[in-house]
């Protein structure tokens, strides 16, 4: 498949929907049933810390026991770099994670990440799912 | 491109030999000029624990300096999940690292990673490279 710019826009704009949701809803709202809309069915996650994880089922656990034991308040998204490659995309970008974990101050984290994007019932989601940390 | 089963062999051939370079002469014999064959020129490697690269150069100083820091051994890769899509490679892998610093016993870390391939110049290489420590 070649990719002309307006389709790259177009799976931007896509892109920064899903990434939105995963702020606004995953992490600001704790609906873990958002994930559906995040994820492909055969996931990928590779959590820095834990072992890889796969399939979207056992994806919403790891993320619903996260959010909830670091009490995360927010992860703002930011793509740095969009390659299309046939049906997928990759994506290398950056995130900030806000958390308040019970009886400390709320603290930020520098997180990078790349996703390998593929389309799925419509909406972009995100196959291949791994970060770490800058410091 | 559709890549078909024969492509695909063929493709995981030049990837085990890319991955093989890595741990023979660039964690063995401590070539750094081996990375010129399995970095593309404009390669990004996001490391935990440091700020993202961007070019082979850049990358080249990255290994040299953590290598010789915690006297790298040896660095076994293993592909988990070879994706083809249009002119690249997803991969995800896992990798055992061994290394032995000054004055203290040697030891083994778990590593897991997604590398991004691209074929250059007949090679397939690293394009995006990113990884993380399961503990």
């Amino acid at each position: 498949m070649d990719t002309t710019n307006a389709d790259l826009i177009a799976i931007k704009q896509k892109m920064a929907k899903t990434n939105d949701l995963f702020n606004t809803e995953v992490f600001g709202k704790r609906n873990f049933d958002a994930l559906d809309q995040i994820y492909t069915t055969d996931a990928h996650i590779l959590p820095p810390g834990a072992p890889p994880t796969s399939g979207r089922q056992a994806i919403k656990g790891f993320w619903s026991g996260l959010i909830q034991s670091v009490n995360a308040k927010s992860a703002v998204l930011e793509s740095v770099k969009v390659m299309p490659t046939g049906d997928g995309v990759v994506e290398i970008g950056k995130a900030l994670l806000t958390i308040e974990p019970p009886g400390q101050a709320q603290s930020q984290i520098d997180v990078k990440y790349v996703v390998f994007w593929r389309e799925e019932d419509g909406r972009w989601k995100w196959h291949v799912d791994i970060w770490n940390m800058n410091a």
